[in-house]
Formats: C-alpha cells, sequence, structure tokens
C-alpha cells in the first residue's frame, strides 16, 4: 500500500499545485484587468490562491498555516503572477483551460480543506463548512481586494454548490469511517464534473422572489 | 446556586441564538436586496451571525471557534435564511421586530464577548474592545461581502455605541470582581435599552467638521 | 551591551508608536473625509494602525495578539483619532509630515514584522512574506473598510516595494546570523530611504500591458 499511497499522495499535491495556479491565475487576471501595477497582480495572485487554506489553517488552529510552512503553493502562485504579467493572454484564449483548471482547484481543495479540518477533531458538518471555506474564501478576497461584489455569492453559473457537495460527500465519508484515497477522489471528481457541466450548461442557483420595492 | 446559574446559563444561551437568529436575518435581507442567489443568502446569513465570535476566538487563541463546536448558533442562522429565502417578509413588517431583536444581539453579544476574553487572560480594555468585536464583527463583514461601506461606522443612528457601553460596563465589573449573572444582565439590559432609544429617538453620534474640500 | 541594548529597544518602541501614529492618523483622516462619525474614526484609526500587526500575530500563532498585551500601541492609535476629530489640519498641512511618518512606520514595521514571524520558527520566505503583511495589512483594512480600493494595488507612488525590500534584507540577515540591532536598522533605514525618494520623485512600479478590451 505505500507504494499506492505515495502515488496518490503526489497525485493530490500535483492536483492542488494545479489548482492554486489556477486560482493564482484568476487574481492575476483581475489585477491586471483593474489596472493595478505588479506588486498588485502579485497580491492578488496569492490572496486568491492561498487565503481560502490560511482562513482554514487559522480556524483549526493551525499556526503557521499550510502555505507558509510548505512553500511550493506560494512558488505556484509567484510563477502564475509572473505568467500573466509577462505574457498577460487575452481572456477569450486562457477562458476555457482556466476554467477547468479552476474547477480541478475547487474540486481538491474542498475534499481536502475538509479531511484536514475533521483530522483537526472538528464534527461533520463544521468540517464540512471548512471545506467549503477552503475552496471558495480565496475568491471571495480577490474579489473584496479588486473591489468587486464576491462572485460567488451572485447569481453567475452555480460555483460553491459543487464545493458544498464535494465536501458534504467528504465529510460523510469521513463519518462513516469509508473515506480512502479511491473514495476520497471519488468526491472530488463529482464536485469538478459537477462544476464543467455548470459551467457547460449554464446552471444557476434560485434566487428569493424579490418585489420591485426590494431592490437596492 | 446551583438551579439558578443553570436558569441564568439557558436564558443567555436563549437570548445569544435570538441574537444569532436577528444578526442572520440581517444578513440574508441584505443578500437578497443585493439580488444573491439562495447560496448568497446562505453566506451572509452565517458570516453575518458568526463573524464576530469567530474573529473575537481567533485572537483570544480559542481554535476551533466556539460556533464550529457548538452548532446551535449555526443551525439557527441557516433555519433564518432559509425563512428569509423561502417567506421574504417585507422590510415594512420585519423592520420593527428585527430592530429590537437585534438590539437583544448586539447587548447580549457585548456582555458575553467581553467576559469570554477577559476569562481567557486578557486585560479589561482589551476584553472590551473584543467584546465590541463580538457585538459589530458580524456586521461589518456583512457590509463588506454585499458591498456596502460598514453601516456602524456611518453617521446613521448610533449602534456601536450601546456596545462599547455594555462591553466597558462588563470589563469594570469583572475587574473589580463585581460580575455575576446579575450585574452582567444588567450590563447587557443597559447596552439595549440604550440602543432601542437610539432607534426610537433617532441619536446620532457627532461628525468632525468638514470643510468643503475635505469631502471625498 | 545591555545599555545599548536597552537603549535601541526604547528607540525601537518610540519608532514603533510614531509608525502606529502616523498610520492611525490616515485612517482617521480617510474617515474624516468619508463622513464617518466620531466611531467610524476611531475604528478606521486603531484599524489602520494595529490591522497588520493583528493579522501577523495570528499567523504565526501568537495570542493574543501583542497590541492587545501591549496597550501603548492601542493608546496611541486613539491618541491619533482623538487628534483628528478635534483638530482636523488640513491635508494641505498634514501631508508632508504625515508622508515622512509613515514611511518611518513603514520601514520599522516590515523589518520588526519580519523578526517577530522569523524568531517564531517561519523560514526566511515566510518571514518576510509576514513583515510586508505587517507593514501594509493595515492600509488594507483600512481602505477596505471606507469602501475603496486598497492604494497599495494601484498604481500610485510605490510604496510596498520599500517594505518588501526592507523585510528581505531583514530575513537575509537572519538567515545568514547577521542581524543585529545596528544591521536591522541600516534594513529600516534603506526601506524608510527608499520610500521617501518614491515619493520625492513620484516612482512608480510598472504595470502589465492592457489591450483595450481587457479594461474591466
Amino acid at each position: 500500500m505505500a507504494h499506492f499511497d505515495s502515488a496518490v499522495n503526489t497525485a493530490q499535491h500535483v492536483g492542488e499545485l494545479f489548482g492554486v495556479f489556477a486560482f493564482a491565475t484568476s487574481g492575476a487576471l483581475l489585477a491586471v484587468r483593474r489596472g493595478f501595477d505588479v506588486f498588485g497582480i502579485v497580491v492578488l495572485a496569492c490572496s486568491t490562491a492561498l487565503g481560502g487554506g490560511v482562513i482554514r489553517d487559522l480556524v483549526i488552529g493551525r499556526t503557521p498555516p499550510a502555505s507558509f510552512v510548505d512553500l511550493s503553493y506560494l512558488w505556484t502562485a509567484l510563477l502564475a503572477a509572473a505568467v500573466i504579467f509577462f505574457w498577460h493572454p487575452s481572456p477569450r484564449v486562457t477562458g476555457g483551460p482556466l476554467g477547468v483548471a479552476d474547477a480541478f482547484g475547487l474540486g481538491l481543495f474542498c475534499v481536502t480543506g475538509t479531511v484536514i479540518a475533521y483530522n483537526h477533531g472538528l464534527g461533520a458538518p463544521s468540517a464540512t463548512l471548512l471545506g467549503l471555506v477552503t475552496a471558495i474564501g480565496g475568491g471571495v478576497i480577490r474579489d473584496l481586494l479588486g473591489g468587486q461584489t464576491p462572485s460567488v455569492l451572485i447569481p453567475e453559473q452555480i460555483y460553491a454548490v459543487p464545493a458544498l457537495v464535494g465536501a458534504t460527500a467528504t465529510a460523510t465519508l469521513l463519518h462513516f469511517n469509508a473515506y480512502n484515497p479511491i473514495t476520497g477522489a471519488c468526491a472530488a471528481l463529482g464536485a469538478i464534473v459537477f462544476r464543467l457541466l455548470a459551467m457547460r450548461y449554464d446552471w444557476h442557483a434560485p434566487q428569493a422572489r424579490r418585489r420591485p420595492q426590494d431592490r437596492a
């Protein structure tokens, strides 16, 4: 099993770095669109990619947070910032691959976040919540720093629900002692496929009905 | 005393859940007004209701924060989000009761926040500060996520000062070893009545004089 | 050496209080410009002055954060808020001295932040990052609460790069065991002079080239 476990760990780490790269790229692209300077690009790239995990680690009391100890996440985010700064591809080119990579980050982060929180002694519902925070927290910070309403809150294509489903599945597996690399990968894959389908078929979450006088 | 203490604890817990419900409702109503989807409503409800306490717990090093351990706060916030999503009452209906419930939350949170911080070894001034953060932090997060200037900072009816008064009274009682369920309840009641009077008589805090050229 | 060390410590503490005062003043002035009430002025002054250090301390697990234990920082920030509330000088009067004091705060905070993080066991790159966060974090919180895009991200005069240079120099000194009061003071002075020169000669950081269709 040792070989298998190690291969799974490597696969998971590589997957997470893909997710970090995708998240960092989305932050860097927003910074470019807003006319931020090179420093602003780096800050938005790093806080998008690492913010969710840092919040999770602060909440569970794991200090310093993982991304301050294992620097591969930070270097990956900086690499993404550099690529965007120098190359700065058109959104039409990046749109497709970026969305897919972002979906991988979302799916992997919601699972690993839930596992880390659960292994730090949180109950299944709290671990689910933190898995969700890990997956979407960085994007919320990106949008706050970039001066726009967090895109995860507004009725664009479903984004948070796949992460919530993945986190819930993971916490359920952990609770019933059925979590292992294969079931965990299935949970991540489920979230990823759900997100890709939402992008492909333009799925939206319901809004509350609003009377005209309720609009802000 | 055991009976009495237990009754006091129950009363305090019920009061806090009322406050959580009121705070969560204010977050959910803002989300509806801004056109957020069901997920945005849930996020705003939860972060408004639980945000202040989470910040307090992170600052005093109580990890995981209380609302990740005792889930009654989370369920109460989710209930408020569900009520607003399905029923979505007009602000004219909710305005009055909501303001009163919010005042109860404010008064209870500033007292319990101060007590928790003091019992974790902080000095009276720092405990006062954290009591204030507990009471108003959630609303600040709500407004940041909702894309508006934190209402507690702008010259609407006095909101933070009652919380500050309640927290200061509590810290003073603790410092002079005079805090007990009765004096603590008086501090909370004082803050609640102060806030209700500010709403009733439209009290405002002073602003600095501004010359015309100072306006942003 | 004891005398010398103690004199250095006193000089550093006085310098930090100068920086706190300058940062708090910048927060209070923004609050006045935005028409916030007296409470909003106090909140913006305190969170600008203390926010960066609080984030650093939460990340390294030093709870409660230093500014909740040593209250001299808090009182200094409150003093700055009071001065601005009552006196409220014109920006033309405060601009020059304020910019210089702010540069001192920036230079001192990036060095002390890096040292504190390094002494808590973080590696040199992570310590550099936290030194930077200590120096600029308060200003980011100020701008978020004040409803504007963080000024450190946009292409105004170079602000974060001096802090990054100071933090990098400090971490390098610590890594090679060459940090002492004198070399540390040189790192701080370098950052301060760099920032003052950037103000004097209107230096800017580069932006990524943007095609017209990339603008937000």
